[in-house]
């Protein structure tokens, strides 16, 4: 028996058949063309999956519904895209024309959730009831569990903790407020970073890291230029990891989950980004006296949670 | 049948016992002597609490129970007060210490929760299944209720709202971290700003308002000053919708409730405030587009709130 999970995203559309154990036995994949309308689309979407549902089927697996991730602002409940930027689409049921070209029952929500269940359900997160999943990559996105249950906010709207704001005068985001902590904590905002402070130090070690092109510039270029003892690029990560801690302590004393679970490009820092987070929050704490502390860790699924997830919709 | 609930401040316990419909039948109340050691306290709280119960039992009244909202850091699963400065109370036990000496089941929750569960259940937000409800007062306290649960964190240590950070290099809190919501939106915050201002500008009506003494300026000055016209005084609300408001989308943003219910000092200046945070958080939004708006409304049991919450944890 295995649940189909399609992740929707603005260049890609993935999918995999997943077992109880959140195990993937097969995959599909095409690329999104972007000129295609929200039904060229999903039309193709469509005959992709009914020929890998016949794969399924031939292999005597049983298939028992089709979970979907979206880029995008969903509604869960009627099932529709109510807008997604990454895609052009605006107001598309795709639960209905999955459910009608498919025959099997269809769950959506979107891609942060969706990520923040393979990775409670399967992943780094199964051994806590609560946690909050922050994806740091071109944004900042999120994901909560709460009592083993994903929490989305009425319609789905709900923990967009990338738009809230850490510092109400401070950078533009992509949302149009001011000081989010996606402008602050995304690998974008990092590469931003990181690209002002070069231009103040010519002698940083950062620049020979990039061939002295700053549009080499990653997720990465800081926290390598530091760890070889770059002074600049030192700053550049303590004040990341500043923005970032902040946030995370705010998650703390909003939801004080068991864990705070980091995915994304900037996660793939590992151990050493979280010693620094961890030190951080140790030292800045708000009601970690008497109570138990939130642990930090990094998620396990990789570019695969999102799928997990969305199949875990009926597993 | 009634539940009897209490409120524990740092100046005085309030107790009422509360029927079905949230309707307090009977009350009584003392003051805290400041000196006292948290066993003296509690003892003299079952005295009073014992004579109540011979009182409420002759009015042939069924209990069902005893609630109780206290000032502090609560660890609601084992019925201790881990913390509570205003009380000067640590790691105290105080359900047990309830229950052996009335004999009845005693359930306890942090006071602004509390205040959460009674305007939820029979105040402003009866109406809603999901709000979020903050105190605006001398420092920023904060409630959840999700599908028409109290939602409190592990350990009863979540939701502590005004401690999150909306500047991150802003003014200091009492919490030891910088820019948190409860140092710009209490009515702490918005006395010291509306001192601030009324010290650049001598000719601010401001001062006639308060006899040209600094010491009487309250949480209303700015608010009647800018009624009245005053310049400087309109500064310091438009500062404060500001922060309030965006604090207020950043909760829209994580939590998406049906619901933002004020309560506290500040919320008494009522649909003048409501209708200026109401037009901020209109033009200033995230993700209102294709969702449906968090309504913002004021409070309307007012101090009474917290008793009938804490009843309300029977009822």
């Amino acid at each position: 028996m295995v649940a189909i999970g399609i992740d929707i995203g603005g260049t890609s559309i993935k999918g995999a058949a997943v077992n109880k154990e959140g195990l993937i036995i097969d995959t599909f994949s095409f690329m999104v063309n972007q000129g295609n309308s929200s039904d060229e689309t999903i039309s193709t979407l469509c005959k992709e999956l009914n020929k890998f549902i016949t794969k399924i089927k031939n292999k005597n697996k049983d298939i028992i519904g089709i979970g979907i991730g979206c880029a995008g602002a969903i509604n869960s409940a009627l099932g529709i895209v109510d807008y997604s930027n990454n895609l052009g689409w605006d107001n598309v049921p795709i639960k209905e024309m999955v459910e009608k070209a498919t025959g099997f029952k269809v769950r959506i929500t979107n891609d942060a959730n969706a990520a923040t269940i393979g990775e409670a359900k399967f992943g780094a997160g199964k051994e806590y009831s609560s946690l909050v999943l922050l994806t740091l990559g071109t944004g900042v996105g999120g994901g909560v569990i709460i009592n083993h249950q994903l929490f989305e906010g009425n319609e789905g709207k709900g923990t967009e903790l990338g738009h809230t704001v850490i510092n109400f005068d401070g950078e533009m985001c992509t949302c149009g407020r001011r000081g989010c902590l996606e402008a602050y904590a995304s690998a974008t905002a990092l590469i931003r970073n990181t690209k002002r402070a070069m231009e103040t130090d010519p002698t940083s070690l950062m620049w020979s890291l990039v061939d002295g092109d700053l549009n080499k510039v990653d997720g990465r270029v800081a926290f390598d230029a530091r760890r070889a003892g770059d002074t600049t690029a030192s700053k550049v990560v303590n004040d990341y990891i500043f923005y970032l801690g902040e946030g995370i302590l705010n998650l703390c004393n909003i939801f004080r989950p068991d864990a705070i679970i980091l995915s994304g490009g900037i996660a793939n820092e590992g151990k050493y980004l979280l010693d620094l987070l961890e030190e951080y929050c140790q030292t800045n704490h708000y009601g970690y006296t008497g109570a138990s502390k939130t642990k930090i860790d990094k998620a396990i699924l990789g570019y695969n949670a999102g799928m997990i997830g969305a199949a875990a919709l009926f597993l």
